[in-house]
């Protein structure tokens, strides 16, 4: 599984001083720190704060690739932010994020095939996040029909369904698992599927214990990438032993640190 | 979830002296820790070393009843001392276990119907664990047909898929995962599953890691019942958290400590 680290975002205390300071020490340190703890591809946001995005996101590609060939997913709605990002970047990309609406898939598809880089597509809308499972896979069909029509390869595209709290909406959850496991029948290729996980325990008390468990049944179900903290080793012990039983990784005694070798 | 604890076990060191002593306090106090863990059935098994298990399985269950209530689960390959046991319980109990044989199943099944127990089946034979999927599920329906022409009722019946250790049979654990969730278009109205839960993880070195993530798992998969340690807390919160995820607890900050309290 796509492990993609969430702590370079300009929400969080100490990136977003980092960009605005434009301190490069404590960005290259976090990506160092998520790089050995096992993670694939670096998000990078800059955050709320940040007066010219697609500035700081250029200064966010350079600094990190000073230090790793790691893949970089640019997150920020602004597509000229990240444009910038992407005029620089050595390696595959992948875009964060579209909505299902019509004007954000006209310029992020584009966008995404004129620098070949993956694409996450949200299930919402402007009318919001859905309520239950049916809508979920009704705007997930509107961004797989408008990559196929524009000639996006499906296999590049992370549809993400938008994970609600536990204790906002935990009715929905299990069919957001459900609709995981449908999204393999969905197309051939199918698209991959993410989510960003902290959503999940959000104003919860036992944060790291409900995003461990989702994480767990999301991967059988069949998850492909997950926005993630790999900072919580027990969040990154419970994927990894995920991969293992699912026969991903190979067994040996000391699979957990094998892992983070590869 | 069924939740049925595995430590009053004569294989165990603390459950075995006991019995081998005639002590009723360690028993005891192996009920109230269990319960109070959250475990709703005991599993009492005399375990390899008992001498008279027909005497011993009645002692256990006196011991057992004169501090608890709940389900009791009697695990021998002996009929017997099943049958001692069954004798002298108060509230409906589960046999565990019969095998797909059809000797077995021939005495088994019409000891569960004339005791109105649950009747655990294992999914192998004298040739021993099956090695794929198309085998469990075939040593399985030979376990539900024999029930249906005994008459007894498939709801009392929990097949048990012999989960095999990661290292030993790291590839068939998908499979067994797979299974659990076909089990419940297998027939009308669908039999239980349960699973021997720390076999999964037998002779390796994260074995609370292991069988934590094997256990979301199939709860995802729509596991009924595990046989397992409920005094392994991380093991209870992580079953505890996959029930709330699926809706099967009702949220709340200490949802962990109400459900202790059911």
């Amino acid at each position: 599984m796509l492990v993609i680290g969430e702590l370079i975002n300009g929400m969080y205390n100490q990136a977003g001083g980092a960009i605005q300071k434009k301190d490069k020490s404590v960005i290259q340190r976090l990506v160092r720190e998520q790089v050995e703890a096992g993670c694939d591809v670096l998000d990078l946001n800059c955050g709320p704060l940040s007066h010219n995005p697609a500035e700081d996101m250029a200064w966010l590609v350079e600094s990190v690739q000073e230090v790793t060939d790691k893949m970089l997913c640019l997150d920020s709605t602004k597509p000229n932010a990240i444009e910038e990002g992407l005029k620089i970047i050595r390696n595959k990309a992948i875009i964060n994020s579209t909505s299902a609406d019509k004007e954000k898939l006209d310029v992020f598809v584009p966008l995404a095939l004129k620098y070949k880089t993956g694409l996450i597509g949200l299930t919402l809308d402007k009318k919001g996040v859905p309520q239950d499972k049916d809508r979920r896979m009704e705007l997930a069909a509107m961004i797989i029909a408008d990559c196929q029509e524009k000639g996006f390869p499906l296999e590049d595209l992370y549809i993400d369904l938008v994970i609600l709290p536990v204790n906002v909406a935990q009715a929905q959850l299990e069919d957001t698992l459900n609709a995981l496991a449908e999204f393999k029948i969905h197309s051939s290729p199918a698209p991959k599927t993410v989510v960003g996980l902290s959503n999940v325990s959000q104003g919860m008390k036992e944060r790291s214990l409900v995003n461990r468990t989702f994480l767990i049944m999301a991967i059988v179900n069949g998850l492909d990438a997950a926005i993630l903290d790999p900072l919580d080793k027990e969040l990154m012990d419970s994927l990894i032993t995920a991969e293992l039983i699912l026969n991903k990784q190979i067994y040996c005694d000391s699979y957990l640190q094998a892992y983070k070798k590869k």
